[in-house]
């Protein structure tokens, strides 16, 4: 994915609207047909304003063509002025594009409890439309304009073919956890040119999100303004592709390796993290045990330690699988440390150590959990703890 | 609590058996009469050996008299030699007191995956017996021989009165979290002079652990040797308390006094923290749901980051109980540090940061968390998450 495919039919902007001092701040994308558009939210209590309103526009018409974005301030834990400045930053979107108020996508995310500068967003907007270029032209901006902490812009895309014709998708995220100082916020925007009808639309997405960013730990925080969109703007003309469609696991497959690109990425990312690791889960009783187990690992903050440390420390691993929740046999488990077996059968192995430490000091440290008691698997990602991910989040918010 | 009790009829002793190079690594508890016994075992689906054969004694015959506890060595993940090994140790026990094998308890903490040094231990409670004493006399070396990388023992007392009898109970417990290097659980054995019907002593228990062990976090990994058991041998000659009798709520109440103390130990001695704090959850729709705010608040790594860094940060405090899973409306919520109200129906107040700042300076800092939607309440506990937690953690077992 190292060569970026941009779909067609999409514009984009990065732009300095006076929220941070420094920096670009607010992104604003557009499509110049209307895009079939599925979302979903963070399962926080607290759903953020800008959360709330996409949610109801895109019930409303499961359709879009404009999405603006801020960092700097969340506009969350702001009750009915929130909701009151996230709509009107999505009427004054929908009126510099002309197009329906329904037809619009807000997202934010910054400091939580502080209202937004309704009047550098509102001048913003109205600039994007003298800003707006071409994807290919103007995804690096738009990527940093939605940074946090994050120290690099993730971007992912994937072509795929349906009935002859090219299909192309390409996404941008940011951060994960919660962020110094109350930064939050996992955003995801995917955009596609297929035809895609909005049920098989959303239907893809949840399942792909299911296998990548449900999947991924920092710090085991879920943030208040979490959301990830997807829009299909139908302008690759293939022919409509819906959840009967024989090509619908094309289309879903090519969305989910987006989307783990993605979260990887974020995980990668991590505050203060010096390294990631891939948890494999196989042969597990059912497939919710496999997830259960991978993530119990990837969270455990003391496999997050160890991974630190590059200590070959398997029953941090067993344990945290055995408290996982999920139900199996803890004397019939495998788990290595790439092609190094630490315990078998429950228990420990003599294992080279040396070896096991070529595995530690990877970018990716690769974690095998054999559980020998079925035919499901899952894989989750998580990244180190170290000092630097206290001194991020313990600094004072001043 | 300052002034210890002690029940009568109990007797202990710390030695050095040799696991450890210095320091005392075994304790033997004995009872010179049979005692009531009541056990808590962790939820792990990786139980450790001695559990495993501590629940089948207490199981066959809710009677306990003797007690063996092993610091260095986990007798985890070892399988059938484990099993064996925490069997034998019971065995050597029960003769050494010439006291039924079934009548015997075994615990042991340290380091997983490797197997117990049987002869050791073998010639330790042989040696205990001459070296048992008083309780009053033994309670320090007891309560030193569990330790691992806890820095301080962990000790409680309480007594009261039934029928104008004094009924006393003595506890003691050792850290909590997985610890360097693989050195895990929190461990605790409460003795008690009075006399208590087994079942009414297993509810006690239950009810005691849910209010404090249970709701204590200091980094959220639960471990395969987590055990809690209750000694009553009735020597203070009470008419027997049983579920049914007036006197159960004093003795319930005695109880959950000693676990809530003996927990806050283990959470004011957590790995690298400077500091605790209280997580007060009231005016909750259920007791259930003030328990997983409460235990969600106190485990969260951000929350735990911004006590060290003394940040009155409620946004992270909101955040970790919208994502906790329990049923509630946010925007009824008050949040407070000590008597300065940070946010007012789910949204930030003007406080005055400099009176948080002293609540944050203190030892112990109290959160408070009134919902009004109910009148359930229930309070956690968790430590600062530090610098030395993640060194104590990610340094190499070698």
């Amino acid at each position: 994915m190292s060569e970026q495919q941009f779909p067609k039919g999409f514009y984009a902007c990065g732009i300095n609207c006076g929220i941070k001092k420094d920096g670009l701040d607010l992104a604003v994308i557009y499509s110049d047909t209307p895009a079939a558009a599925a979302g979903v939210y963070t399962n926080n209590l607290l759903m953020a304003s800008p959360l709330q309103v996409t949610k109801e526009h895109l019930e409303a018409g499961h359709t879009a063509q404009a999405v603006v974005i801020n960092s700097g301030v969340a506009n969350a834990a702001m009750g009915q002025v929130g909701y009151e400045d996230a709509s009107y930053c999505t009427d004054i979107l929908a009126a510099t594009y002309n197009i329906p108020p329904n037809s619009t996508i807000v997202a934010s995310t910054g400091v939580i409890g502080i209202r937004l500068p309704l009047e550098k967003i509102v001048e913003g907007i109205k600039y994007s439309k003298q800003q707006i270029k071409a994807l290919s032209e103007s995804a690096a901006d738009a990527s940093h304009a939605i940074m946090t902490t994050d120290t690099v812009p993730k971007t992912a895309s994937f072509e795929f073919t349906v009935d002859g014709k090219p299909v192309k998708i390409w996404g941008m995220c940011k951060g994960a956890g919660m962020i110094h100082p109350n930064m939050s916020t996992m955003l995801g925007f995917v955009l596609c040119d297929g035809d895609i009808e909005a049920a098989a639309l959303q239907s893809a997405l949840h399942a792909a999100i299911m296998d990548s960013f449900n999947m991924i730990s920092v710090d085991g925080d879920t943030s208040t303004n979490d959301m990830v969109v997807v829009l299909a703007n139908g302008q690759a003309q293939n022919k409509t592709i819906t959840m009967e469609s024989k090509d619908y696991p094309t289309f879903a497959h090519a969305l989910r390796e987006v989307c783990i690109s993605l979260a990887c990425q974020i995980v990668s990312d991590g505050e203060g993290s010096t390294r990631m690791f891939t948890v494999n889960v196989t042969g597990a009783p059912s497939q919710k045990d496999a997830r259960i187990i991978a993530r119990s690992v990837a969270s455990s903050s003391l496999v997050k330690a160890a991974m630190f440390g590059k200590d070959a420390n398997w029953g941090r691993i067993a344990c945290a699988a055995g408290y996982s929740g999920a139900n199996f046999d803890p004397s019939k488990v495998d788990i290595s440390i790439g092609d190094v077996v630490m315990s078998k059968n429950g228990q420990g192995e003599v294992f080279d150590e040396d070896k096991a430490l070529t595995y530690l000091n990877k970018d990716n440290v690769p974690i095998y959990i054999e559980m020998h008691q079925g035919n499901n698997s899952a894989t989750a990602w998580g990244c180190d703890l170290t000092y630097d991910y206290v001194k991020i989040n313990a600094d004072y918010r001043s």
